[in-house]
């Protein structure tokens, strides 16, 4: 077989959020009857039950009304974007953010987390991602042919941490480990790092002068009033080994602009930029105008959406606690819920199909974000709040219909 | 040096068109006053001087208020649009376009041409370039690990052929070549390949079971009633083998919202899309939705555009022509000449620095596209008519200032 066509089988994007439509399903076998309900996907938010920051489209126009100046910026970003988003930043994680150094506007955080690890990365290279983590993550390092070491998170079995096993950590840096990548709050258990374990990670960082990447991507959805730590702002590292990814795409609903920001390390910075030349030249110039409403939200509008996305986690976690067999942690962050599932006689691949054709609900198999998570789903509560509910009880039905 | 710092030396973009405002330029003496007049950025097209296709941004609007279907389109672009772009891509092209399996949306033609290189070429693969051609050619197979083996076109030499030295690229197939990548019309040249050509390019791919990628990119701007030949259309080769690229960023002037399109191999599209998936996820979403404008321009404004650049070329073609020691290719499609200047004593990278401090005037340096064009440059004439001729005029100034 080619070199390149191993590489692509490990690819595999079939069970991506979002590309369920391209299944072929057309060799399973439903038990019992399709059970009606307003369909729902909980594959990734639902931006018409949470929409954009109110006035992106009106910063969209006037940055293409600005004209060839918006549409060809630097790769980076329009220099002005680039310093107005550098200082909301600077302000939200505490920490020293140059415009001209230090930040680059992508095409959504996916093209930011693509860029820096591509600017990382070299053939053999050992990279440490976590399990559970972001699905991309993983294929990201086999892509770049890094060689993945991961770290395990026992999100079960604690309340005040997140539970990742910083010993393991300590012994993969000390085995050559030269980058490590971690969401947090983490996709998809929606788990918090706690203070203690962001300053370790840190000084673990610092003492092997190993590479870190942190996508805060959900950062600013935390719930229950709990303090989030923004490890740049720790000052506890090279700056110059850290990169941050964050973006408007989660919370704030503006995915649809496709846009995303990594800042930290000007020569990582650098590289991400020449990479951008090759990989699409920048994000879109109009849309890097939208950038405008982003940390410039209506005054309590920001409040009032994570206020409304806690109500759906309450409801949506009663449901789960009160079901038979079910297991799953508090969400703490993001939009994320991560149920393990009680033992079913169908593989949990078969079970995400088997749900979509039966109940017209869609999540996302366990085994997308670490091959051990056979007994579990991800599902994106940022939806319209009454057909969640409806659709968590189609669930547990199937669930019901499926066990051993 | 660590593999990842050798690989971004080969990737600099200090000269990439557009990005000349990251140079460092103080250590360059200047001969003579200052030359005054309206600056003029040859280094890419002017979107206020030729506006996007009318209705554009009303398409984007419509997009934004579809809402979160269109924000989370499937990675290889909404089915509508998809569908509607491969009707008219195949009667423009003359060959089968199946939406569901033969076509990408990406992130501008740039994306296209990254996730096609990147789905095609594996480590050490070799890999046929044209020599010049577009800057990011070279860099992207440098990127992925391949080996370069350039193909040389005599552009000064001939007028009823691209000057393509087909021996060599045969050659090349002999000697284990698997891909061949080239633009048509030619960037920097604005040379199109004759139909005999194409014909020999398509025999001797299928004669070798060899890839080839074509980027048509400017394949709608083909000046003095020319024809043109698409090499899909030829059906010459296997069309497994073959992916075209085109999109709406140049005579269009729809770059400001990032779009491009790659057609053709279904397994080579599959593959695109599995890597989209860990790039960019997906072209904008409402951006897409522009493409409704595209190739449905109002009557008569594709051919008044074509006539108002082909105006522009004659003028400047006219001043390059009498000015002493030039040599020029009349272009033949797209927006570019690449003239070849007479013996300075400064090299090109250098002249093109000064060009930009003493008269306002970016052009590209020719050893972008190829390293033996050490004599030539790049202008986009897609410019402020009056503005390019004047501009024109101080680059003739200035090379006179620094003739040997």
């Amino acid at each position: 077989m080619r070199l390149i066509e191993e590489k692509f089988i490990k690819l595999g994007a079939d069970n991506a959020p979002g590309q369920e439509v391209r299944q072929n399903i057309t060799a399973i076998h439903l038990r019992g009857e399709k059970i009606n309900g307003i369909p729902v996907d909980f594959s990734h938010g639902d931006v018409d039950a949470f929409e954009p920051i109110p006035g992106s489209l009106e910063h969209f126009i006037d940055g293409y009304h600005i004209g060839g100046k918006q549409a060809y910026t630097e790769y980076r970003g329009s220099k002005n974007i680039r310093q107005d988003v550098a200082q909301k930043l600077s302000k939200f994680t505490g920490s020293v953010i140059d415009e001209n150094q230090n930040l680059i506007i992508t095409p959504g955080t996916q093209g930011a987390l693509f860029l820096a690890m591509g600017s990382i990365i070299a053939r053999g290279d050992k990279v440490s991602i976590v399990e559970p983590d972001y699905f991309a993550n993983r294929k990201l390092v086999e892509f770049f042919d890094g060689e993945i070491v991961p770290i395990k998170m026992d999100y079960l079995n604690t309340k005040t941490s997140s539970g990742l096993d910083l010993t393991q950590l300590e012994e993969a840096f000390k085995n050559g480990v030269k980058l490590f990548l971690f969401s947090n709050p983490n996709n998809p258990t929606g788990v918090i790092y706690s203070k203690e374990e962001i300053r370790q990670i840190a000084e673990l960082a610092q003492n092997y002068g190993a590479q870190v990447i942190v996508d805060e991507l959900y950062s600013r959805q935390i719930f229950d009033g709990r303090s989030y730590t923004h490890l740049c702002g720790e000052n506890m590292m090279d700056p110059e080994n850290l990169i941050t990814i964050i973006g408007p795409s989660k919370t704030e609903s503006l995915s649809g602009y496709r846009l995303g920001v990594a800042f930290g390390s000007s020569q990582i910075i650098d590289r991400m930029e020449k990479l951008q030349a090759i990989v699409s030249l920048r994000a879109s110039g109009y849309s890097q105008a939208v950038l405008a409403s982003w940390f410039s939200e209506p005054e309590g509008w920001m409040s009032q959406r994570i206020q409304a996305h806690q109500a759906i986690r309450d409801d949506l976690l009663g449901k789960f606690n009160s079901a038979e067999g079910f297991t799953v942690r508090a969400t703490e962050g993001g939009s994320y819920i991560f149920p393990k599932v009680p033992e079913l006689d169908v593989t949990i691949g078969e079970f995400t199909k088997i749900l979509r054709l039966q109940a017209d609900v869609t999540v996302t198999p366990g085994t997308e974000f670490g091959p051990q998570f056979t007994d579990s789903f991800r599902i994106n509560f940022s939806q319209n709040h009454a057909a969640a509910i409806d659709a968590i009880d189609r669930i547990i039905k199937v669930v019901d219909l499926y066990r051993k």
